[in-house]
């Protein structure tokens, strides 16, 4: 009997694409970037390793993909979370924040990738630095209409913005480490201090 | 001519270790905690690969104790700026907020080091967790004692800390990985982002 089966799937270019980076998201939040092969994302989307490297470079340009998805996903999910929000500037930036936290409490690995030192360069990589810019201008924008409607206090949006990111920042890490002494680290929990923490934050925005 | 060199330099015990360490310290920031081997570290230190593994059992084991040093160092140094302050428990706060953000900025690939993935599991240190409680608890501290004086606001003393402690870690972590999209991250810059970050959340903790 003659086995017709290829040892790769018969991928279109754009699908095999689309495989691996899928593939790579899988693998990166079971294993974390460092122990992330190009060799192991390709035995996972069912291709050679040479068919991976046919669509990227290496493994870095294979992360900067990612973490590029990843900042638009971010990006879609406060969009979302803002859009909903009934509430003014105040309860809109309260609402991003929120969607922060939660995404990184979901995809710990990404949000560490997307900020971190697994990809060294990012002016080789203009699609991260544009899709990481966008997402700060939501946050300066709402942060802008704030003021605009006097809900938020005077001063820098840049310094108002990098405050209320920081925050959220580091609580979706402190959450996706586990680390927080004292705390069961669960669902309920990060909801919960994602909501206090981004409120206490808000009475320091708020215009007096 | 004969030589006497030994190819292992002749370290005491307990100095071996230390040299090992502070390999691994300086090896850390330089190529990050992916990319350290047991094998380098001992190469720096200027020892063989079976000498280090009698001092650590692998790689994670003295990733441990590093991250354990960087808990031990940054508790100095917080306690340092605390002691330091001249002002009541918002200043106290704000300084060992600006202590945080300043040890990251010098040292971030072991702040990554100290909450990220490269260490899986911490029951398996008991002196990491120990070293990261009591950081905690100087925080906690200031907190509670910010409540008692009637300077910040009624509320759990665990949310006031972490929320605290989020913002000061994103902050430091953003700049560590000099992600803050239209800034350039320096040393003066981290230092006014501090300044403005903790005095902005520090309005939200005041008592109304």
């Amino acid at each position: 009997m003659k086995d017709t089966v290829s040892p790769e799937r018969p991928y279109h270019h754009g699908d095999l694409r689309r495989a691996l980076q899928a593939a790579a998201g899988d693998l990166l939040e079971q294993v974390g970037p460092a122990a992330l092969t190009l060799r192991e994302i390709a035995r996972k989307a069912g291709v050679s390793h040479a068919a991976a490297y046919r669509h990227f470079a290496d493994k870095e340009a294979l992360l900067a993909q990612l973490a590029e998805a990843g900042f638009r996903e971010l990006l879609e999910e406060s969009r979302r979370a803002v859009a909903s929000s009934r509430a003014g500037p105040l309860g809109r930036l309260e609402a991003s924040g929120r969607a922060y936290v939660a995404f990184g409490a979901r995809r710990p690995h990404l949000l560490q990738l997307m900020f971190g030192a697994a990809i060294g360069d990012w002016s080789r990589h203009p699609g991260l630095v544009a899709a990481s810019g966008d997402l700060a201008a939501l946050l300066a924008g709402i942060v802008r209409e704030g003021q605009a409607s006097g809900a938020i206090r005077a001063g820098a949006i840049g310094d108002l913005t990098l405050t209320a990111w920081s925050l959220v920042h580091g609580l979706a890490l402190l959450a996706a480490g586990r680390r927080i002494p004292g705390a069961t680290v669960d669902e309920a929990f990060v909801r919960q201090a994602a909501r206090r923490a981004t409120r206490l934050l808000i009475e320091g925005l708020r215009r007096r």
